[in-house]
């Protein structure tokens, strides 16, 4: 299945742009990122047109990149600005850049046609930049389809199974959990009522009491990026009043069979204890380094050279719906781009 | 070349099944097996049929095994016992099982119809569970095909240059061997006359003589079970009064390209003295690991994609009869299975 | 795009002969070689005829190569001389041989029609042996077609930008740059005219003086042989005068995508200065494992599994064109073997 091109897409988290320049493959594409004096984000392909290197094995010189092999140097727009060997060269090369977009803390890219790229279709994910929150972010890489942890985050019923000691109370089946679509946006919701509070969450949470309300949604937006805003109040109270502990997962492919998994995860209550920054960051690491990742790489493997996992005829339970939703929606988009994309090549044949 | 179905494979050393779970791919099928509190084994698809993940990655909870993403759990002949977050699902899914033997310290998979499953058609391994003999077993792992591990254990003029520190005496031309076939059976008969016997065998065996006479038969059954009865006694006494140290190599497909190697190695002497346990166990090892392993992965690599030996028109000696014989045997029975799957799915068509 | 076959290949330094075997994958084929004890060098597939195992994995006995597995022995022309398992056999078995010639401190091997193997097309590279010079040779592997190095080392612009510490003075623009072509010769000529002298310079050339004439010429021979003869000399005075430190980078395809780079560098001053020699050796280990290496393996991986770099239309400078045309003739030459190929098994099918 080919990627959605006109979407916008998490290349990198912004810390990363503090190196002089990064280059990851997003899509399939080598992309090169880097931050310019002014402080704007300037991407491109990160092979150079003369001798097809990646750009990133040269240096940064001031606003531009110079390629380590021969010298040509790049622009913020991808334009070639310096030819040292060949001044009188006609026609200077360019290299694609792709629009990019800083925004709740991480790199968005445009990977399809550049006058379609409307940084209002970015979803909100205000927490990560939210003074009122604080905010831990990283970014793992698994040999998974990206799809793959779409089905993961918006079906929490495996955190009984995956997680268990995460686990605090009932099973996932008594539960409230509702689907809800608004436009392109997908809500798995998920309600803990009377949820029983552990020792070490009292103290933590600040919560003298033995049960609480709780809320555990995830929101999906194509291609895979999800925002869980967890939360939990006394009972009588609303959520507004009580302690929450939002998180982003931020999924891109980088092939077919591979993908990174930016995160940033915050919480409302005790923001300066670094001490809870510093669990919250490696408790997302190691639940999905050694738990979801590990699992959702198997299923990879078992599906082999295959990206369709709707395709292998899976049993598909009550909790699946939303996955299997994002899913459906995802593909029909891609079919669309896809007929479009005809269209419109057969329009200029047709001229 | 496919693989022969209706056949019974070793898919690990009983030994093995103490451990909670065992998972191992055998000709390409990734398979679970285990123990149940009766002591009957488990085999069934490593795949959880809902998200397609190694049921391996979970845990056993009693005589079942529970996926460690969403919990559902599976009985020892496959068939789904609890889906906790769905109970009302109205059909329970289940995965594929095998029929499972347990017999001569190993575990047979039969990996065709279920029905023609017989036990009976095991061939004899004793003396691996006969008490008169002391055993050791091992497994390992090669990046070659199974039919290259029979060319060379029913070929065994190879000692004289791979295992030169095995070499007693005179040239493997200058022994007597015959082939002798039985049904299925194929057996390289070899007897070796006034074998002359070493300072150290001497002292290991008993055996106060310059001379010995001796036999290292190989039988072969498909699809790569190698009996290897070597046997060493005083002229003009049988062979029943000799020394016998029988050895069995059974290797199993993992792939088209790698194989598993179970092996056992028993004496009638000196059962008791853990030190020639020690020596035989480790001997086997160091020369599989380091003589014949790499030679035979060498032959693969030079074959490289491709499974048939024959094919490559290799020069043919003497000595290469036996395994030759097997070859077309095992060829044989493979087009006649894929014939009869062929006239069963046109039956099935045909209706 | 095939290998050029009728031409004489590097498969070795010469050094390396001294070890009892060397076994190595020139153009796909793997190929054993070996000094006899008359000085001859042998070379001939390393895969023995019986079960096509590698020979180097076996020993050798005098001047012929006995096969590890099962005895048989090979000569130098690559007839079976032994098989001591079944010594009736009646065709003997033979290996394919190579022409072989040892010169220039290096094994020259022909991969085509033995009869057309002539030493004289072999392209000088006298320095190697020559008593006037001090060499120092080497040999490194790399992950990309052999061609890409003919671009490399035709196109000496790269040095200032990937070499900085080598570089001194001016730009590549203000060097005066010929193409010169003779036969099946291409010469990239290039004058450093008052070329600034370092410290260091000074005092290892032994010139007392702040400039000199340079010269940087570098000649290709197919498939990638480069001999670039580097010389500074005092102004007035002539090349002879000076201080010469030549170079060969003799580049043979492992496969399409890997080659193996022998190397020699000498000079004609300080020959007896081992510090000399050990900074000069590891400062072309250093250069190419570290700069060119990389970079040239970079444009590799943007290829792809594809080999014809101008299919990929690169923008093309006024420094590429000894490259260019060095491609466009070893392509020519490619095409017509390929044709007269064709044309003999016509004429033999036709018979």
């Amino acid at each position: 299945m080919p990627f959605l091109k006109n979407l916008w897409y998490v290349a990198a988290n912004a810390y990363e742009l503090d190196e002089p320049m990064v280059s990851r493959k997003i899509c399939n594409e080598q992309i090169l990122m880097f931050r310019t004096s002014s402080g704007e984000v300037a991407a491109m392909d990160d092979k150079c047109p003369h001798r097809f290197v990646k750009l990133s094995l040269g240096k940064r010189v001031g606003d531009n990149v110079q390629c380590g092999y021969h010298g040509l140097a790049f622009g913020r727009d991808g334009s070639c600005v310096d030819m040292p060997n060949d001044p009188e060269y006609a026609i200077p090369p360019c290299v694609k850049s792709y629009p990019a977009v800083e925004r709740y803390g991480v790199i968005w890219l445009w990977m399809g046609d550049k006058e379609r790229a409307d940084p209002a279709k970015i979803p909100a994910f205000d927490f990560i930049t939210d003074p009122d929150f604080a905010v831990s972010q990283g970014v793992s890489h698994y040999k998974a389809n990206y799809q793959l942890f779409t089905d993961n985050l918006l079906d929490l019923s495996h955190v009984h199974y995956l997680h268990p000691h995460l686990h605090q109370g009932a099973q996932f089946a008594h539960f409230e959990n509702k689907l809800k679509v608004e436009g392109d946006t997908i809500w798995s919701m998920l309600w803990r009522h009377r949820y029983p509070v552990t020792e070490s969450s009292r103290e933590m949470w600040g919560m003298d009491v033995d049960e609480v309300e709780g809320q555990g949604h995830s929101r999906w937006n194509a291609p895979s990026l999800m925002y869980v805003p967890t939360a939990f109040w006394e009972h009588g109270k609303t959520i507004d009043e009580g302690i929450q502990s939002p998180s982003a997962h931020l999924i891109t492919p980088e092939t077919e069979y591979t993908s990174h998994y930016f995160w940033a995860i915050g919480r409302n209550y005790r923001q300066d204890d670094e001490e809870i920054s510093r669990r919250n960051s490696e408790g997302v690491k190691f639940v999905f380094d050694t738990q979801d990742g590990p699992m959702i790489e198997s299923q990879q493997q078992a599906m082999g050279l295959s990206t369709d996992f709707l395709d292998h005829k899976p049993v598909i339970l009550k909790a699946d719906a939303a996955g299997v939703m994002a899913r459906r929606m995802l593909k029909r988009w891609i079919k669309e781009e896809q007929r479009e994309a005809e269209a419109a090549s057969e329009a200029i044949a047709a001229e």
